[in-house]
């Protein structure tokens, strides 16, 4: 639990993991907060994240003008630039050593359930040497996957961005009929994939069978390759055409991503990361191999199907950012500081809903063990009873998120 | 040459070809003015362009609403549904047999220059028959590739997609080190692919080399797969990351598209449609190989190589059109109506662009033939010498057709 403890040092401020539309304007909460305070002599920005703590590369950010963070605050992907290093213990040490010569009293890790962990275990020697670090976790995943709090910063942002291009691709294949599979990202958590479904909602009140996505698969759900190809051939019976998301995490019974299985059965080589984990972003391989197996399920009969992988588009588009969440994702850096500078010595800040008809969150702080390492799968009330479809109820849960969709309209 | 010919009768309206994000702003401005006239009795979209004609399946355009065709205007893709037939003469004869039944006398066709070719054998027929026929193209291509007009309505909306994409893969590059190549859509023109490069003028007055797109291949450049690899690793070595914009159309000195021959140097097929082309868009497959074609070059050298394919979120993005193109669609739709209601009997519609430091353009009539059939390539001058990288000249000319770009800032 936090204490108090409020004491003069420096500040560092780092962001980690995959970019979003929003990853700055938290940087910018933090800055702007910090810079109010007589407590803080540097602001440190680690240039990529914890390698830039050790490699003691740092930007001097009490020198970057008010409005030059502006413009910053609505740039995507992190401005700092960002690692995917996720340190162990030993590394940690070297983090801790850095703050110790120069003086850093005050530690800001913007990223996702792995940077939670790395201010974690930074905090946790930092109190068991009795040094005094105040260090805080700041949510950032459009991946939606963190625990404890509502919704992630970036999320938002994404889920809008999806929406958008599922609703855009719905009238286009209304409009020249055929198959159509758009591979969406998201590991492990299908939130980002559900968020497809928002293309629905752009009709008015009207919510017709007719519009697309048509089919929805989420990691959550053990994907069936053939029951997958019976549901895109009803559907395709039913409406002459089909709109299909599918997220990049897919995977069968065994637990087996369906990007390495259908694509080795291809004869084609997957790239695995130091992890062993299989890259599933940055190539098109899934939906290309989603594509000939539809095609080979129709055998003789002659479809068209093509398939887009949207890939880094979902994470770093410039200029369309859901509203709300880059006013959330400002409000959590700003807490994250206030939280700090008020002598809290440790946390993540979360979101809670309000309770109102009216959508609104408050900002709290968290535990930073409660965030870290485990993430959060997307809510089964979420998916439909046949595992291959999203509800009502994950609309009424995302739309307020995505701060407006464009209002569209048909003849048939 | 047009001669003055008024007549009273019904009229056809028809959209082909890929949808884009503006097509239906011209599809209005036809509406809207044909609405206001008394010589059109009727007002009929067909259902799936030339299809549509020839099955008698048309929507009453008379009986939708002011405001529902407003909300149609800005829903890209085409909202009477489009069609990729090619109407030869025979095809052509049962479209004018249709309109005789139909007492058809004014008819639009809104798409490329095989539409503007569609119309001209159609205004042939009805010519040599003495079949009073008002017969009008209007111009519509994401690839902006006609020729006469200085640009086509679809091409501003794309090329704000592309241009605001590769300004966030840019940021995101620079964040996370590596190479990334970025597929755009154009089959044997660069415009929009060259659009890649208004990502640099995001930043105010700036243009630095530093921000990406630091490579850009265009079909109008013979690609040599050599001289991409020493092109691709020079700038790594001087950038520390790379970003490149290729054209889904680049071919080789022979004219080989290399979605093709790289493709089957993988041990890939490649689907071909009924023409025999090669199917480009809506496959992964030319980025990946491009991606392991880099791998294989960098040899020992470890480098984080990664390729998306922009795919069909170019045409038809929902909520992100150029404001600029959004209003010249519609009057090219309007000038067309308006041409044909005043005795005018065929023709298509260009934009000129004045002379004035302010831009702007006025909308002139041209001649079917002209716009019917060859297509415009990317002009040299917007090539640099090396061939591997787009002009200044060019965001002179494309910067202010996209409407406005995102201003972003960075911190290195």
């Amino acid at each position: 639990m936090a204490k108090t403890n409020i004491i003069k040092g420096n500040a560092v401020i780092g962001q980690s993991g995959g970019p979003s539309a929003v990853i700055n304007q938290s940087l910018v909460g933090v800055i702007e907060t910090l810079k109010k305070s007589r407590q803080i002599p540097k602001i440190f920005g680690a240039n990529h994240g914890v390698r830039g703590i050790v490699n003691n590369k740092y930007f001097d950010l009490r020198k970057v003008s008010a409005k030059e963070l502006e413009i910053i605050a609505g740039t995507p992907a992190s401005a700092l630039g960002s690692s995917r290093d996720k340190p162990d213990e030993e590394y940690c040490q070297r983090i801790f050593e850095n703050f110790k010569k120069n003086d850093v009293r005050y530690f800001f890790y913007i990223g996702g359930n792995d940077s939670a962990d790395a201010a974690r275990i930074v905090n946790d020697m930092a109190k068991a040497s009795g040094y005094d670090l105040n260090c805080f976790h700041v949510p950032k995943t459009i991946d939606n996957d963190l625990r404890v709090t509502d919704h992630t910063p970036g999320y938002g942002s994404a889920a809008r961005f999806v929406a958008s291009a599922f609703a855009g691709e719905d009238r286009d294949n209304a409009a020249l009929p055929g198959i159509k599979v758009s591979v969406v990202m998201g590991r492990d958590a299908g939130w980002l994939t559900a968020s497809a479904s928002l293309a629905k909602y752009c009709y008015g009140n009207e919510c017709d069978e007719n519009v697309g996505p048509h089919l929805v698969y989420v990691p959550e759900i053990a994907f069936d390759k053939e029951k997958f190809a019976a549901d895109v051939m009803k559907a395709y019976k039913k409406f002459g055409r089909c709109l299909i998301a599918v997220s990049e995490g897919i995977r069968d019974a065994g637990g087996t991503p369906m990007a390495v299985s259908l694509v080795e059965a291809m004869g084609r080589e997957i790239e695995r990361d130091s992890h062993g984990n299989a890259q599933l972003s940055g190539s098109g391989a899934l939906g290309d191999a989603l594509s000939e197996y539809i095609k080979k399920a129709f055998g003789s009969q002659k479809v068209r199907v093509r398939a887009d992988t949207y890939g880094y588009l979902q994470r770093s588009f410039a200029g369309y950012a859901s509203v709300v969440d880059q006013a959330e994702a400002r409000n959590c850096g700003r807490k994250a500081a206030e939280l700090a500078l008020s002598g809290c010595t440790d946390g993540t800040v979360v979101m809670v809903r309000k309770k109102s008809a009216k959508y609104g969150v408050t900002f709290e702080r968290a535990e930073l063990k409660d965030v870290a390492r485990v993430t959060k799968p997307l809510d089964r009330k979420f998916i439909n009873k046949a595992g291959n479809g999203i509800t009502k109820a994950f609309a009424d849960y995302a739309l307020p998120l995505v701060g407006g969709l464009p209002r569209l309209g048909r003849l048939y």
